[in-house]
């Protein structure tokens, strides 16, 4: 009888839950192994080891459910990790106790679902002898290596509703509707969301935008008779030739060093510069939370059983993907490293631009 | 055959297209009447009189669609209407163009669906002579002389549903999520979507709240062991001492008056106070808009038909209004001048503090 | 050190848990009470007891959960309870039973949460000594005593999604569409997500229909224009004059029963009568479970703090009600006995014809 | 400036506007083409012509609408059309009336979106020198020649959040719940819902099922605790041995044809052979309708878009096609003719057997 241990780093992303049920059934029903979960990501193995026992009881309706029952790291990097020495705070190698601690667990292999800082330490440590095969997570879709990955899903149908609910409010007054989303290197939840919910103006950091574009588009649809706009912003998103410092900083007596975000300033500009009524939508975490969407829940749990496979074949360093219509393993190295991001004169933005959206340019 | 009017005015909300249809379906297919609306609220009886008729072809289609076919008023009171002279706005009464282009219209009444202001206007219109019956509407639910209006528990469903999805991503991290939402003058909103969201805190504009306090709760829980806590901001609420007078403004180089509302400077005060992660959510205008839920729409549809038999019986100057289980008649005059507020020794005050809830004091 | 228990019994409905939340913060957080649950209703206290603890950490996270974690139960009244004897079932009251179990459970007072059945036992219960309070539940609406339960707002919102989305692909098509649902002695359900999803025809227990004019109320829209229909149907509806006799058998080879309901019956009478392609859809138990509405989570809330409220002022054989915007507490019997059904005069049905909606008649 | 057309044919299917909307934007926004919609499918080319011009304004707000606002064809296929003659109908050639209709629109191209049935005609007339180019639609997934198609995730989706409600009702009693969902000839809808909606038994018309071996799947789960099974039903599944010849009659008194379909009968084969409750939803057309998913929504945006492009590229007799992450054109050929169906052998069926899931063998 097999032990494996499972972890989940990093963000928080809806699908989690699926993967880690995944693992437990494929490997305990099915095969009858033992499964271990290692508490709060890479940290419940470096104090502890910190262990949650997953027998099929402790998956039992975990899959509708958002976060993750193992909860995530907060502290980081076991080859770079935040140890407080004599008051002051020191980023130490402590990978050696995390490899410890692994094998005090009696575990074979361990499965680590997250992603690009994740997926780099699970490589190391399987370049360190510790068997590892990774399950790529990331909410905002900027994972090379997989076609997509789970939550994704589920964060571009959260902010397609309030896109949806902001058409209607907008179309009875004449206002400007700004709504920032998640993605702060790629574009890709902002520019699905966007077709999705029928934005005018998408803005993404793929694209730095040109302020002035962006009003005169925005003026071109008053002038074919529409009384409103929606703007979508990426977190990440800015303005051409201002680089990416941007940063606001609000009344320094009220001890608060950063009121508003991009979001908030793309609107700001558009009332100064137009004399236009807007108003800001800040979705924020709720992108993250709730139940993933079945698109999630069935990939999450492709990847669960899969991963439990490439385990039983061995395959460590290696970690599953989506490619086309196949669940398939493929290095690790193919994910980390540079990001996914959206390509400006690719498909997708094609797409966008044919539909009459202006993005930035 | 008689020919009656309808207007939609302030502020945007889910319900109003129920209402309309409500009243064209009741007045042309079951009394053969003739239905003229207004286009922009009172604005359309200023100028023009600008006129869409209401058929059953017109009304199709639009009862699960949030907005208002009609349009809201945007430059608002024909008692006090913002007229342009000489390159200066003033104020002007323009009540008697009003009255006259309702004559012109050839309607016998209008039906005015709008909240304190909205209704003020109609009660004043009807003591002129021009035969009026008015439907609530008010999307924070400080309206008076009604139990309840529409728009309203659509509202309530939209930030519960938000505040579902923070529960599960707080949960996998160490945070305190923020949430501001509608309500200047009255917390309902707040108080009923924190309750069926499971709010840890919640601030509404009737109890001044005590920032310390708010601090210790979070503090107290936890001690309990609870990683996360929720709090649910109405963009009213204020601290006491401090008044309402809170204004944020930001680098005023950038051309930006105000930033961040209540909701991000409770979270930057809880960051700095207690040296913990805060996030911010601002759902602004996404609670104003979407499909109304079954609850609005029968009550959207009620208030409409109730309308219609008011103006067979020539009741005017009053309101239809929910009683119980059942629609009545009041004299508008219940419903304007004071607000519904909630009552900070009242039951539902009681129960959220009897479940734990922390309220501000 | 006060110890009460709760027990929920009788079919599912969304809210329960809100309740039992509700009673346990109330009792635990606020009083310092000890909580015990009752598993699978009455019959916890037959056998066993069988109870659960209920402390703080078993109510987390249960809010927006549909069903309840102390099951409901399956095999019936105290008073008249199957017992097996001799290969026999007899009915046999075994409620001193329950008595001397809930004696030996060593709490003060029992919540009960239930329907009609269930609030009739507490009410006989609560007269042999055993200091009950109530809180009525029904999913179909049909309880006297207070205005509406929690339930009753989730099911109608399951319905009418599900006819929102049988508009768009009836528009397409030339069809009827019958959608049974819920509503076996009231049609409150039928009646009102009817309305909120623009149903052309609601047949309901309380007006018996006439196929014939249900037919004529088909061909008239198809006559102005509406290539579709949409029919609503109660469970427990039944054409004029035959009485509720009409029972659908299929194939005995087949060793099946009853294979449609009154759904498809209709459906296949219109079909029959008017050569006109129907479609059927029987949203089953659907209705009953799945996340609770806002309403639902809050009216659940409050019931559950009231009672607990009532229990501490000994106000026993009372329960909790909803009357107009206020809980409060009512004798028990004013629930039990008649069922509150729709007036056929009434304000809600004279809604719907004003709609136009055809209601059987 | 070209002129273009566009027809929707076969059943319903969410998405179908985006396809649309992409059509119409591209064409008319982007390259200032006009845009003329054929009316109810083929049909529409063999009376009338019957055109619906589509203009911006005839496009706006639709992404979000199930449906097609141009109308699906009811009568069929050009090529063997069923015409009265005398009483009597017989299926006639009326493809020559269809070219000659199409050459009085004045269109150079035609984009015709459906399913196998449709994209056949499409190839036919296109051979005969018509210049079409196809956009694949199938709501059950069964078509080749892309990986997948609009409407099918909107599907899937409803029945998802369908097996969530019964999820919490089913486990506070002891029960059952048979599910049937669409899929005739392949079972996509019930393996990928069911597998996002925790199904314990899946039955699809790829694998005929042993009715023994689900009874005693359902036996197997009760020995380990719990209470309840949800299983779901392609209504194309069928016994093995059996043949797909099961017909359920009623009383032929009642002129009932066929009241039950598969998902009822394997509610009564289990009730029968377990004496067990067991209850049936039946989700019909309500999987068909409403609004589409993001998913559907930005890939009929995506299809109507590319359809344009190859339409300017003059790729006639091509559809397009998602592979992988890529809309691509391929031939039309490769869609039609075999259908698109569940390996029994594949990953999926894997996926969900290492989850527990009873697949019928």
């Amino acid at each position: 009888m097999k032990t494996i241990a499972i972890l989940t780093g990093g963000g928080d992303c809806p699908g989690l839950n699926a993967v880690i049920r995944g693992v437990v059934r494929a490997a305990v029903l099915k095969r009858n192994w033992k499964v271990l979960g290692i508490a709060d990501g890479f940290d419940g193995l470096v104090d502890g080891p910190r262990i949650i026992p997953l027998d099929m009881a402790a998956v039992k309706g975990i899959l509708p459910r958002g976060g993750t029952i193992l909860g995530t790291s907060n502290r980081g990097n076991p080859f770079a990790y935040p140890v407080e020495e004599g008051g002051e705070v020191k980023l130490m190698d402590v990978s050696r106790r995390v490899v410890e601690n692994f094998r005090k667990v009696g575990a074979e292999a361990l499965i680590a679902v997250g992603g690009d800082g994740t997926l780099k330490i699970a490589r190391q440590l399987n370049d360190q002898g510790m068997p590892v095969v990774g399950v790529p997570k990331t909410i905002d879709n900027d994972l090379r290596g997989t076609d997509v990955t789970f939550g994704y899903n589920t964060a571009v149908g959260v902010v397609t509703e309030a896109l949806d609910r902001l058409h209607t409010t907008a179309e009875s007054h004449n206002r400007v509707m700004v709504v920032e989303v998640m993605g702060r290197d790629a574009g890709w939840i902002a520019l699905e969301s966007g077709i999705a919910g029928s934005a005018d103006v998408i803005l993404i950091p793929e694209i730095p935008f040109d302020m002035e574009k962006v009003c005169q588009a925005i003026l071109a649809r008053k002038e074919r008779g529409s009384r409103f706009s929606i703007v979508v912003v990426s977190e990440g998103a800015f303005p051409a030739g201002g680089g990416k410092i941007v940063q606001l900083t609000a009344d320094q007596n009220l001890g608060v060093e950063r009121l508003g975000g991009m979001g908030q300033w793309v609107a700001a500009e558009i009332a100064r510069r137009l004399e236009i009524e807007t108003r800001t939508v800040v979705l924020g975490h709720v992108q993250r939370g709730g139940t993933p969407s079945p698109f999630d829940r069935i990939l999450g749990s492709r990847f669960g059983t899969k991963a439990v496979e490439l385990v039983e074949q061995g395959s460590f360093g290696q970690m599953v993907a989506l490619r086309g219509r196949r669940v398939e393993a493929v290095a690790i190295e193919e994910a980390v490293g540079e990001l996914n991001r959206v390509d400006p004169e690719g498909e997708l933005i094609r797409t966008a631009e044919d539909l009459g959206v202006m993005v930035g340019r």
